[in-house]
């Protein structure tokens, strides 16, 4: 179950002809209310998507009706012209479903630099909205429409006990970095709320969940989440029970999104302790896990931690390497200024590996989830426009 | 012809034991004078090897008799016994020479977190005295016995019109990058020039040089730069000069790490015109040639410049994204806003690949060399301390 989970929403993922063969790439999502409030986070990336551009613009009112994506086609960098297609998108979705554009989102993933086949895309706007159901299949299709390396769809569905939920997908393989982790996620619940609170819960529950994947330090022109409201389980909520039960579906995605990145071999958690504030802790473990030395070490199981040192001693933060400890699935391997257990103790050979960073200067921490460097991430990425 | 070029210097490079086998791991460079003026420069990270605080110590004083180099262990994160060790290094050298210990500075390079095995170095360096000569042979001996990863030597030698020289060796493969772009290097001169030029010319030089090769995003804990001046050729010269003749050292070294980086199929230079400050310059250079995703697509012969517009889009720096302009080895693919001419069209089969970005906001520009991202990087590195 993902958005069409909670009461109110119907979707679609249907084959347009925008990729090439017969596979899905074009999905829609539609709140049939009765109410439509609604809230995004977009990439912090200077060069912006213009369905970014689109769906930020339209956002401002915290409603809508529906959300159209395609994979296939970024539909980045192609100035104003690939504007008007976004927008020519948004008013064929609204025409078909008879709202007004505005409250029509677009979102778009696939390679950047090239127009959107406007003659397969609007013709199959009006396939998919035939194919509109309710059911568990529907969101299946949508959550399979907006693939593109990902080697399976996400999706994520919980309930709470007073009687409503939040359900969603995401795609996102490659180019996963601050700040969002993700290229596309959509959420849905059919919960009371207004659109913002939906608005601050969304941004609570992105800041310690997709904004903490990073797989390659790519920051995506079109990283977009938007989450839905219908209030169609007639249960008014509180933003702090709203804002938990998001958080745990976002981490369920993040969590699939990080064991389906391009080339994973081993998910890495780097978690850490002990920082002398959040910023500091975020920082840490983001160069951590950006740094190539330490993620090719860990494609080769070996707990090489005079990476992790080399890693960390180059981040704007505050750091005592006498206090600093490092750790790598449950074995201390430095301590104190100086070599602890032997890196042979310490077996990363499985694929969960978990790097444990205590700076022993604060009551700060964090965990930023990524993946190593593999063979697989290199063959994929030097082939993928090709 | 390299450190043993200029006139003055005596160089030794022998196998101590410090590595398997009997490679050459442990060089010597001695300045005879007249003078021994010296300076250095340091890696940024917070977590420097005890090489590092030895030699940033016995370089405040601007003069330096000799350095003892060694390859096979990096002496880093072991603590009080780690900086004991070596101390004791610099004291046999100075024993050996008949002079202060603290004219002798270290450096180390190789795994991080384990102990020098001091019964095999000490001898190494009554070998290495007794190796000691003038010859080009001597130099190549140097550089040759630090090498880590290296596939060969990185000698650099050129003379100046007025009756002197500069020399010097660099090693540095992988774990290159801000600031400074390499593991170690040793220049000479013979030139007369005071301790506080010195130290001018060769942060000048290094700015424009070192600084600007980037691997792989890395700051090793070792990284050192040291020149070395015995006014031997009686000639005084002024800073100018001096920092024109090293700066062309350096570059020079700079291009022949870049050559051999570890994995490197192909070497790239991101040059960025236009900018409004030298600062957003560097940074939208670095960005780019640290984002994976570039170097995966370079590697792949792929001009898929949409990669690159994502990642200068995440830098903190002036852009416009309707001014931009992108071109790879002369053929613009992105310009006013959008798609240029075609992909297809930019031929990246050969070794050396050229980006271009013009912001069109000012008059700054820097170059950042940096590599692609190869299979053999990630097998090198998966496998090294293993």
């Amino acid at each position: 179950m993902s958005v069409t989970g909670p009461a109110g929403f119907r979707a679609a993922g249907v084959a347009a002809g925008i990729k090439a063969g017969s596979k899905r790439d074009l999905a829609l999502v539609v709140n049939d209310g009765p109410q439509q409030a609604a809230a995004g986070v977009f990439t912090t990336n200077k060069v912006k998507a213009a369905p970014v551009l689109w769906s930020q613009q339209v956002l401002k009112e915290r409603t809508l009706h529906a959300v159209v994506l395609n994979s296939g086609c970024a539909n980045a960098c192609t100035g104003p012209e690939g504007f008007q297609d976004t927008h020519a998108t948004a008013e064929k979705v609204a025409e078909v479903l008879g709202v007004g554009a505005i409250e029509v989102a677009v979102c778009s993933t696939g390679l950047i630099g090239e127009r959107l086949p406007m003659d397969a895309l609007l013709p199959g706007v009006d396939t998919a909205a035939r194919a509109l159901a309710a059911d568990e299949q529907a969101g299946l299709d949508a959550a399979t429409a907006v693939l593109t390396t990902d080697t399976k769809p996400k999706q994520a569905f919980q309930e709470h006990e007073a009687g409503w939920s939040v359900g969603g997908f995401a795609k996102g393989a490659g180019m996963l970095a601050p700040n969002l982790a993700t290229m596309l996620s959509v959420l849905t619940t059919d919960a009371v709320i207004s659109g913002d609170d939906l608005d601050e819960a969304l941004r609570a529950a992105t800041r310690v969940t997709f904004d903490r994947l990073d797989v390659d330090g790519g920051t995506s022109t079109n990283d977009t989440v938007l989450v839905l409201a219908s209030g169609a389980s007639g249960v008014e909520v509180s933003k702090e029970d709203f804002t938990g039960l998001l958080t745990s579906v976002c981490t369920d995605l993040v969590r699939q999104l990080q064991g389906d990145a391009e080339g994973v071999t081993k998910t890495i958690d780097v978690v850490v302790r002990g920082a002398a504030s959040e910023a500091d802790a975020v920082a840490i473990g983001r160069t951590i896990a950006e740094d190539n030395l330490v993620k090719t070490a860990i494609f080769g199981s070996d707990p090489n931690w005079g990476r992790i040192a080399m890693a960390l001693g180059r981040v704007d933060a505050e750091i005592d390497v006498d206090k600093l400890e490092i750790a790598t699935n449950g074995v201390t391997l430095y301590a104190a200024g100086t070599k602890a257990r032997d890196r042979s103790e310490a077996d990363l050979s499985g694929r969960e590996v978990e790097i444990v960073v205590d700076l022993h200067l604060g009551e700060h921490t964090a965990t930023i989830l990524t993946t190593d460097l593999s063979h697989a991430y290199v063959e994929e990425n030097s082939a993928y426009s090709s």
